[in-house]
């Protein structure tokens, strides 16, 4: 999978595609039927693997044919019923509403996206670890508002992007952890289960109606949870994740990006490949990387403002297009941020420092760059030390603090 | 081209579509190297056709391959290079940057979109006028924050309908006129070409390199016009456009999943095809129409939020970022809104009005609906008329004036 | 503090106010000036209490000095060294920076607003409970896609809304337990006090730095964290927080709107005081709460929005206009937020439901209401039982499971 | 009115203030009131000026007893009869609804916003004439993906930020046109005003209603325009011109924090008045207005697209929440709008420009620079002219082309 407008894109592979989709879907419909089958609810003839009949070419005709419904698990449904046994056909889809199929095919993409990111993240604390500690002592210009301010170390910098990254880990463990099945039935209280049961004879027919939703849900490795068609709490805190970590990263690109200005090159990206050249100017170098990430990260926010809509505007018991708008913007937000997340790793283990260039330009600047000192000084009627690389405050506990904090995250979430 | 996701997204074709942005990319270098050849600066053996020599199976490769240099103009250059003739290879792309490439393409496609939606709202207008006229004298109840307020006709909301599409058409329009062409060379002082008239010993280089760049923009059927890397004014305004058309067709699906309600049910979508249906409930009648553009409605908002930021983000000769967010969001803006466009359309071509049950609420709740009646009599102490389908005020002044107008727009866009 | 422009806005009371920042801002410069004597780098003599010099009078003067330089710290500054003693107008802010001190009164004042939250969802959870509890057996009419679809119960409807309100306050409680003092000096590496502490000739600078920002930060009764000033992950999990109370806040008050529609009227607002009225049509009993609750629904995800963005274009040692940006977004989404809280307190605690009609139209829809439990009945030859109000799931189970986390939850953040 | 939140508040002045809008109201019930007796509608003594009747003291009083009807204009209405002769209190408000009152307050201020505008971009393209005219021929490093690329002039960025502005102006002069009165009573039918024509006994009650309507939107300089109560185009397209003034400031504003980074030192901030100094850095002198006008460009977006939603959202004969998000929305984007105005009007203003510094960094870069003439040079087999300055294309008609435009724009507009 590629995508033209999005460069870059193929680094998110097949994690919601719409191959993806459409296996995630069959494999939903699939644990709630062998769910059916190992309750009791249904025959034992009706056990199926309907991941078997359906392939990536049904992707078009069921796209074409989910416009009518409104969502493609009408269309599936029918062409799973078309292929599988008459016995599987007949108790396939029974006790689901589109939106348990959806939903759950969307949180399992979702998972397997974070699960990515998890990864991802594991790899930038990493290398953002080790340049911290390999700069802890390299000293640079801090900059604020655009102007030279104090000096700092490129370490404290690469500790700031650390904590950074290790919050917006946080939170994506955070979302990962809590990911639900959706299993409802049409209006969330599993009616049509329950009446199988009872029908059945079975002495709690509540009981088993909701056993097989923890069957379902353990079959996909999700929790079992009350329905939530309504309440949108699950994707908005994966959708938040997402948009967290391209914060993280938005912001070390934007530091980047500033770092390599011609005028400063303290920064370089990884070079290689043509990587960052121009169709003209064969000299350019440009921080392609960062450009990149900095893209994401502009466009994340609003499509995690869509999400929050989405909730916020879920009525009745199934809504009337909060839903389906969801959908697309998770994706779309989904595949960015993976995108975004690779390159940065990229990025983070390939980065070039020029001390040299860093204290070079601190000396330059020494005089400004110590301006508060001597303002200390002076309070203590005290004569300032004239060295700026020796005015570096608590920047090596900085380091050793964000390192410490990114290799106990490690740890607990290896 | 289908989205699993996005359901009717078949609906937008090729608009907006990754072969259609290829395709145009190499329209754009096409018309630039035989302007350079027109105006003397390339010699006629560079004359070309790059269209003859990519496919769609080039989109995989060059989507690839854009990543190193942060956008596919550069790869395609060098697809385009590696298959045509020499002199035209030699030739090709010189004068131009990716940008101007990209951004170029960008607006012939965003004008095909704007094409499309024009006819979509053209249909509209006629649709809407037809339900304004016919239901002129087809009494309702008005509604206001979510309670029967006064009496209103069909034919009045129909009305108001028309004007938020005739205003959106107009929108549209203007948008549509302004689209430039983007051809500024690297820094957007067609610098190159300058050089390249002079050293052919033209005596005024830079008016030879702006007639390249009208003759390609002519060529290409859009306005001459200053480079714009970093002024975006005139992508902002066709992604306004695309917004405010949703928002039209947002509120009036809202209107209409509202009064389709089952206690309401004064009107209806257009039946067919399993249109509408459910998985489970085979009796239900989903305003599927609706809440599909509803979702549209609720996603452009937040996607022309990120045009306008990348607009203000545009720094230097060429951003960092800024630019590349626009192309995967204006493409997806795009293709939205043409899918409402067409669903809206069909919407209202067949939308069912059942003015017998209008009548019959309105009826049964007369006494609230003339409690307001009652009031202008009581203050000239006269006595007032008991039946609400005579309180309706000027509704028919204003479908009268409403389709007026769009007949006046209809005519004025023709 | 009122706001014409949003009426209810006087319920947020001083949260969030322009005094209540002055107030915080100075309540900061205190905290840190006292750790600065407590801890041995300032002389007793600069213990000051700078609460007792500015009042509410001083807003205007600071707001109107603060455009110079960019933020309303520095005019307060001099305003306290120009009131204080000489001791403590010395030592005042020595060592801070205005993000320091502008920070961590935002963070304090958002823990207002967040205690405020709290205190409003734990009567949330407390009455959407009882009314879970009170209407476990109260069948009505489930609806999908703005249909009538199978039945279910107002309990679980409320169950479902207390799920969506205990997800939102999770995500609150969590943000609240994690808010850091900012207190980093220019760069954030504290130098200025490893400096003075260094002069001082004190054997560890850097642990007594450290120790005086650990004093203030107990002062102030908040996490000590290494500085953030770039890394805003704290600002948006708690304006996150925010915007996922109002979306649960949001899909109840589009429920209630909906089930108060005249045609429908199974909830009804409660009454009182002119609530709800018209200005024309005294008749009317508008859902006013439900409106002004989905207004702030509406506003909230793009002002999250904004906070993400801010995070994301965070660059260098403190930025460029992307740390501006927050002070009054936060501001907005913090008020909104709190109004919406206590609306939707005051909803939620006098809700009226109407069980009467909700049987009533239940028992009118019963044949559509009944199509999936006839099509399971068919399954196994069974014939269906045609009384509506025994097909209602688990809905018993989802209203005592959702009631009992909710139970959970109180018991957990007393 | 002063903001803490947002320094620089007091330029935008009472323009969208709370007395503003209170002041607004009145004069719209007064129009109205006028017009009743105008026409025959209303005895004559029923003609009052009401706005002798209120003063700022009451906004408290107002805003907090908004809350109930959810708007403002019900105690407003009660505030004046109270206060008003019998004969005008009776009369006053008969015909409007609460939604009439307040839309056309918040299209007059709108106005007044658009007016305010509309000097500041007249200022700003004169002052941005004379930047571009004046340093037609002052040579710098022009930067794409922010490195050096080509040359180009300080008039040729000029010139393209002057493009973006009268964009932007013409935006906004378009939106400040079209801007239309709100009078359509209840449900927008006027019809209590045809009930009061036809009781009065007066030949067409219709044409005498929308008499009325004509009448005071006349008195109020607005256009008679059929009720936009749903169709919001008017408020869209006025929000609109004020994101793309903030898009075109942002980008004028990223061009200066980046060229005025100690590193560039190419621009420099009109200083003046502690103007960009630090609370701890006497030698800093931050781009604070650049910074302050980045913020509003970061903020505008997000609020644009709530505009957009509520208007998409806008349901029935009046909205349920759509409408009442759009007033404060509204209000802080007009405010802020004006704010980054003004300062985006001092900026250039008083912007320094350092020619010598843009031409050494120029010359020091040669080399870079003209990469791409040599490739033009090879291709003819030319020598390359190797001094950077004279390799600016057609920068002095991008000059006189976006002056002139400038120039008739502002002639247009007078």
């Amino acid at each position: 999978v590629t995508d033209l407008f999005w460069p870059g894109d193929e680094r998110a592979g097949a994690l919601m595609s719409e191959v993806s989709f459409l296996e995630t879907m069959v494999r939903v419909e699939g644990a709630w039927l062998n769910a059916l089958v190992s309750s009791g609810l249904a025959p034992a003839a009706a056990h199926a693997d309907p991941a078997t009949v359906v392939t990536s070419d049904d992707v078009d005709h069921i796209a074409r044919a989910a416009e009518a419904g409104g969502n493609p698990v009408m269309p599936l449904v029918q062409v799973l019923r078309s292929r599988l046994d008459p016995d599987a056909a007949r108790w396939l889809h029974r006790g689901l509403t589109s939106q348990d199929v959806l939903d759950t095919a969307l949180v399992l993409m979702t998972r397997d996206v974070l699960d990515r990111l998890a990864d991802e993240l594991r790899s930038q604390i990493l290398a953002v670890s080790i340049l911290a500690e390999h700069h802890a002592e390299s000293p640079m210009v801090g900059r604020t508002l655009t102007q030279h301010a104090t000096p700092t170390t490129f370490g404290a910098v690469a500790a700031a992007w650390l904590d950074g990254i290790v919050d917006a880990a946080e939170v994506a463990a955070a979302a990962r952890r809590s990911l639900p099945a959706q299993l409802g039935g049409a209006v969330g209280t599993l009616a049509s289960t329950v009446e199988l049961a009872a029908l059945r004879g079975r002495p709690s027919p509540t009981a088993v109606a909701r056993d097989v939703a923890m069957r379902a849900s353990e079959a996909l490795g999700l929790r079992d949870h009350r329905p939530w068609h309504t309440s949108r709490g699950p994707l908005t805190r994966a959708s938040t994740a997402l948009v967290s970590c391209a914060d993280a990263w938005g912001r070390v690109a934007t530091d980047v990006a500033t770092l390599s200005r011609t005028e400063i090159s303290e920064l370089a990206e990884p070079s290689g490949d043509g990587r960052g050249g121009s169709s003209t100017m064969p000299h350019k170098q440009n921080p392609a990387l960062s450009v990149l990430i900095r893209r994401a990260a502009l466009a994340a926010p609003a499509l995690g403002s869509t999400m929050h809509l989405a909730a916020a505007m879920a009525g009745d018991q199934r809504p009337d297009g909060a839903w389906h708008v969801e959908w697309a913007t998770l994706r779309t937000l989904g595949r960015h941020t993976v995108v975004a997340a690779s390159q940065t790793t990229e990025l983070l283990q390939g980065l070039r420092v020029d001390t040299a260039r860093m204290t070079a330009t601190l000396v330059s600047s020494a005089h400004d760059m110590l301006a508060e000192r001597r303002g200390v000084a002076e309070l203590l009627e005290a004569s300032p030390d004239p060295d700026p690389t020796t005015y570096l405050g608590i920047t090596g506990d900085l380091v050793a603090g964000a390192v410490e904090r990114g290799r106990i995250f490690l740890e607990e979430n290896a």
